[in-house]
């Protein structure tokens, strides 16, 4: 049985199908999940490979695609939701404090359920101030932290981290030297993890 | 019960995977396909929607994906398989002369063999001639009927349909007005024509 390292950006949205389902899965199936921040966008920009920006017919099929899997999953988000965020990187570093300081899922989790659920944007306002009081924070001075050169320069550092290892999208899951990527590559990751195959 | 049409060009790389799988799944699940050629090219450059263009990060993960993916299915490609083909639209047209003309699905499986299992292109030379043969086709005349005015434009005919349907990538399934995307949205697909849901 091998781990599991979740590279994830809050901002990418079938993220959002991985974040709500994956910690009930991943109990029931034994596998211990490392869940790791970086900022898709900056490896995005890089690559030249920017998924639904300009790319109206592909990005309605994203948004039908999330519904139709949402309610497999017995979830009901409201969608379209606000997208694309205006401060990925800032949201990603709080969630990059929040697993430094242990309250980091629980943040996650929260800015999702309002993101796609309420139509609250993660990265500030209403958002992210209610997904920090869900995971048990202040609002005001954990933000002044998370704003810190020490965390935006901790998000620069794994996203280096997550290049190297040839993350490209978001949700990308790394299980014994493979990439999986894609809420839909979920149960691929798990079965690696569990077997080292597919078969 | 709904039929589903799939949608298709020679040409996509995660088209080999529902090529040599469609049919066994299909009768299984006694669900009625549809094979429909289109030129999935001429909507990507619309659309600038090019999956794997200059973007070698994600063209690596590409063929690691249907490496595992071909390995869960029990196929054995030698990989990466020549990429991209020179006459994309070509080896749809020969493909829709052959499903007019009843051996179509015959000669498409026998093209993805050819170029997945074989490393022979499936649009000129010896992988196109040997597919034919793989169908019953003598193959000079049929390559001389499938290069007519009348299937060029039956071609152009049909990928203006997909495209009013939503298509956008190869292979998709549309089924009760769904359309699902990729070689992994095929059980989705599947599940939709026979409950009308994911669920």
């Amino acid at each position: 049985m091998s781990a599991i390292d979740f590279w994830f950006s809050i901002g990418s949205t079938y993220t959002y199908l991985t974040v709500r389902r994956l910690p009930e899965l991943a109990a029931r199936e034994g596998v211990d999940v490392t869940w790791r921040p970086f900022d898709v966008r900056a490896i995005m920009l890089e690559q030249n490979n920017i998924p639904f920006r300009d790319k109206p017919v592909k990005t309605a099929y994203m948004w039908r695609d999330i519904a139709r899997r949402a309610g497999k999953y017995r979830l009901a988000p409201q969608l379209p939701a606000p997208y694309p965020l205006n401060d990925l990187a800032f949201a990603n570093q709080v969630a990059l404090l929040g697993l430094n300081e242990g309250w980091g899922q629980k943040f996650v989790i929260a800015a999702y359920e309002n993101w796609f659920e309420k139509g609250l944007v993660p990265d500030e306002g209403e958002g992210l101030t209610a997904s920090l009081e869900a995971a048990g924070q202040d609002p005001e001075p954990t933000i002044a932290r998370a704003a810190s050169d020490t965390i935006a320069a901790q998000l620069v550092q794994d996203t280096e981290t997550a290049r190297d290892l040839g993350v490209f999208g978001s949700p990308s899951f790394a299980v014994g030297g493979e990439i999986f990527w894609g809420d839909d590559r979920l149960e691929d990751a798990i079965a690696w993890a569990r077997h080292g195959s597919l078969a």
